[in-house]
């Protein structure tokens, strides 16, 4: 059960030259995205109808889409243009189309009622060519349902286990410590934390305070920021949040974006502080977050099979740093109920 | 469902040598074919009755079949004539025959009704060693159903597009500017066309009208000739079957063979008139058919996805090159009706 | 439809080092077994309770097991110690012990209720680390049901067939001529035989008579006995048990462990006398003991895969070497029905 009326990551601009086509699957839908060679942005449903064929398998021809196979024309508005060998259009030969959007180098597509298919929803990430930050990005496609990805991400406790060589050292762990505060928002959830008194690096033996929040939003679009302070800021501050410009700065951002219900693409970028980071560490830091994406994803896609193999209704324990994954997973099935209860409503 | 009383093809001859088992599994039945040292050819169920295991796995032993496992021997008749450590023959220890017959080169089984198995039914093609022509014969797997293969082979307008750069253009296109004649046959159909004024080759720019036909039989079995003419012949003979010899002369014989309904073997020999044309082409032109095979089969295979996870109740348009494979597909529906009712009866 | 009450092997015991951790599936349960740094073994449920993880991916530390994605540590009672964040433990947070026995180099886990866990059930072996054999061991999973591979241990005719060209050779033939006598033991058979006049070897052509027997108890157990005599000894013996000092004498141990009923790991041993066998030909006999499993495996995973496609209803033959898998799947039946009707009267 996906939720609809929703915003998905489909792809990172760059996948998208102009000229060309690409084809997703996303909750299940297949969806061909292209571009024009003017750069017009146009989705549509990846299955041509005259005998079920990927259009993606086709090319971009003017602002239409040609079938691969007998060489249909589909317009940007989902009508058929052209069939070779007739002399009109017959019956049925259109396409959904599916509203597209590009914004912070992410390509996002509505997969609900186009009607309700509203911009403000998008989330606000960065984009990768955003000048305040260097910027690094790339995407793994795993084998388990988006929402233990989810959970992943809303309960970084994770990170002093799963990443105990990688992430959780580079930070000097402490994530389990204490369970953060995590608050409602609007289709999502706000989780704040102070990580104080930890070693700068393995490195650099600097104690800082560290200051750690992200967004967490419908349907899974993490945005993260972590600002680092001289030891004692988080006190002065009284655990609040800090105003000072901080002296390392780092933003994620990532894209939980379900392929269908036991595959999962993920979308995710690394920026880091351009005005105060040596451009060689770079490349050093983004490895370790790629490895740290591997570590999850052996853990996660072991828990899919293992979930594919256990009765649905033997019990789980519900622990403290569960409160985050909990609230927003409550956040979902609201929003999933709601769009079910209006379908019906609209259908009565 | 498949259609039963019919042959189908299970092997070219060259794949059995004297002496030899194979195992091939036909409309999801698995079946083994041998050939005795003299040279007799019999196919049985390639299931031994004792522990239900590939006879394949076996050997022959004269004129009968050893299994593999414990050794019991099955004569032609499918009647055991031998048990490793018993006196006498135990009851149930025999496995069904198949009427078998070889054909041009290919090895025909019919899996239905033995006693309603007419070789007159088994679709005349071109032997492999017929002097006539240089045949090149190989064959490849489909993970598709064998309809969506016959679909193909019965609207060859998908020339111009999934060919583009090696069929289509070998043959300077205008497969899908118009829909050819298409007349129904016992268990087939018959497709005529003249495809005028095209480059006779993508090195000689002269001009040539071709006379392209073919027969298409149940369950699958294609067998085409393409004759090229200077141009103006197909307006001399008012677009009609052509008589004179032609410049060149071309067959393909293709056979569509359904291992199960998502698996499909595919069978495919293309013959050049031996007496005109040069051996240093022939590699050439088949390596290209090859290139062509493989650009249908990623076609195919997409759809065959694509369906899976299609409503089938979701609706497909109809355009005019549909002709002949829907004209097909109500024949290859009419028999398997036939063929139920028919057993509905005997079974009454 | 496993039995229960039973010890299953779950590895060799040289496959768990002190303070290691590992993961396997029995009869479709999830089992972690570890082994402290003491040297202490347990084996728990492979599921973590908080949000079903494989313990197995996490570590041993002192006498329990940490989850690797969150941190809960959980003690060899089953019962959790600690959660990351937390100031209690929370209710449910508890895994599932089972009862777990080192012997004869094999870790054994008895899967049904505990309280019925009788270390007397264990099957007796020969350990390999017993200083009257040079022992060979390993393992290779089976893509087949288990009880087509204890069928396969059960009846031996096929080694002439199988194994034609490895043990068969080896031991010069002649397991298919007669059905050996089959005895019902406590929870599995006893199979004895004498193979007379067969040459000692490849390479030496005196004639010797094998003294063959092995017990095969539930669920899956085989341990053999092959002694080797002049020829004459059976009859001088009345073809009963010798009581001679053997010329040669080898001992087969192997444990038939299902996974699920798909999957089957088969652990397997070969020993040789050591005061006898000149030390160059172990890895010579071990190495045709290997081939012939592979054997083995490549007809049973054909089978299955047959088995699979074939209507259950279907008739098989039965013949007189069935003798011995028909008893022993007669035994497993009533012990699975035994037990399911003592859960059945239990729950009522
Ligand atoms: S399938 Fe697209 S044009 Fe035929
Ligand atoms: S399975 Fe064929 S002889 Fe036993
Ligand atoms: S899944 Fe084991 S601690 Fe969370």
């Amino acid at each position: 059960m996906f939720l609809k009326n929703c915003w998905y990551v489909g792809a990172w601009s760059h996948e998208l030259a102009a000229g060309n086509v690409i084809g997703r699957t996303i909750i299940g839908e297949p969806v061909a995205l292209y571009r024009t060679q003017e750069g017009a942005l146009h989705a549509v449903a990846d299955r041509c109808p005259h005998r079920w064929v990927p259009l993606s398998l086709g090319r971009v021809e003017g602002d239409a889409l040609r079938c691969g196979y007998h060489g249909l024309v589909f317009g940007p508005d989902g009508r058929c243009q052209h069939i070779p060998g007739a002399d009109r259009i017959v019956p049925g030969a259109n396409v959904r189309t599916f509203p597209v959007e590009e914004r912070d180098s992410w390509l996002w597509v509505w997969m609900g009622d186009p009607a309700r298919a509203d911009p403000a929803l998008i989330p606000s990430a960065f984009g990768l060519n955003d000048p305040r930050w260097t910027m690094r990005a790339d995407q793994i496609d795993y084998a388990a349902n988006y929402m233990l990805i989810n959970d992943n991400l809303l309960d970084l406790s994770h990170v002093d286990f799963v990443h105990e060589k990688t992430l959780g050292a580079a930070t000097d762990y402490g994530w389990s410590d204490e369970v953060p505060r995590v608050k409602p928002l609007n289709r999502g959830v706000r989780i704040e934390r102070w990580l104080t008194g930890r070693r700068q690096s393995q490195t650099n033996p600097n104690l800082v305070d560290t200051w750690s929040t992200y967004d967490y939003l419908a349907p899974g679009v993490f945005i993260m920021e972590n600002k680092s302070y001289p030891h004692g800021m988080a006190e002065r501050c009284g655990f609040g949040e800090p105003g000072d410009k901080p002296m390392t700065y780092r933003v994620e951002q990532q894209a939980v974006a379900p392929i269908n219900d036991r595959e999962t693409r993920y979308f995710f970028a690394t920026g880091f502080d351009a005005t105060n980071l040596p451009g060689h560490l770079v490349e050093g830091i983004f490895s370790l977050v790629m490895s740290a994406f591997k570590e999850d994803r052996a853990i996660i896609e072991a828990q899919q099979l293992l979930w594919d193999r256990t009765d649905a209704s033997m019990a789980k324990a519900f622990i403290p740093s569960d409160k985050a994954p909990a609230m927003f997973r409550r956040i979902m099935d609201s929003l999933i109920r709601e769009e079910e209860a209006a379908g019906a409503a609209a259908a009565a």
